[in-house]
């Protein structure tokens, strides 16, 4: 049985709308990136000291409009492969700009968590922090 | 050096505005899950057949709005278990209530996409979809 065709009754919860509970910043001479959580999220990092692994949901903030309207591009920015459809590919260009990364935690002071492997920008908006990695 | 603290100066991109770009659906006698693309999105689609392993968010729309104020719980609801900060768990309670699931592509008719492992509810607004496994 074919499902019924997607109309507009389904989106009738917009908008969705994000909001961020910390920062990516780089410091001078740390060389690890870090996490600067809000201070209203304080009490959602109980227990995540012993955690090894995290997943970082953060938001491509450097994306321009345009780059968020591309739905084929070529696969890492190289011109001679063939366009493909953003949805086959990581490609940073998407209608949604979220970067999801697994990261490793190497230590917490209060707010700021001290990660290894997180590839987001200097500034990016952090939306979600979760256990673990992405089963 | 530690790094300056977050201010108000850190928030000015917003709001962060999502757009669904599918709803998950399932069928009456269809074994797999099916993630129905909105057909202005056909197009990130292309290349997509061949691809084994994809990761999707979504959104968990069913969460009433108290629950993404809940930044302690009991892992699991289980309430003999102390409670944790939800940046430390999987829990669904978080600030921005986005799923991230690595899926089976079984296959693609059109703009639907049948898949294994989407932990998703039946409804819920699809913010993106990955290349492979997350990283």
């Amino acid at each position: 049985m074919p499902s019924k065709h997607a109309d507009d009754s389904e989106r009738t919860d917009l908008p969705l709308v994000l909001t961020p509970v910390a920062v990516v910043e780089r410091n001078g001479d740390e060389p690890h990136q870090c996490i600067q959580v809000f201070p209203e999220f304080s009490e959602a990092l109980s227990g995540i000291d012993d955690l090894a692994h995290l997943t970082v949901l953060y938001w491509m903030h450097r994306l321009a409009p345009e780059d968020l309207q591309r739905f084929r591009v070529h696969p890492r920015g190289d011109r001679t492969r063939p366009r493909k459809g953003v949805f086959a590919l990581r490609s940073p260009m998407r209608p949604n700009p979220i970067g999801v990364t697994t990261v490793t935690l190497v230590r917490r002071e209060g707010l700021r968590l001290y990660v290894e492997g997180l590839d987001a920008l200097d500034g990016a908006p952090v939306l979600d922090i979760k256990y673990g990695r992405v089963e």
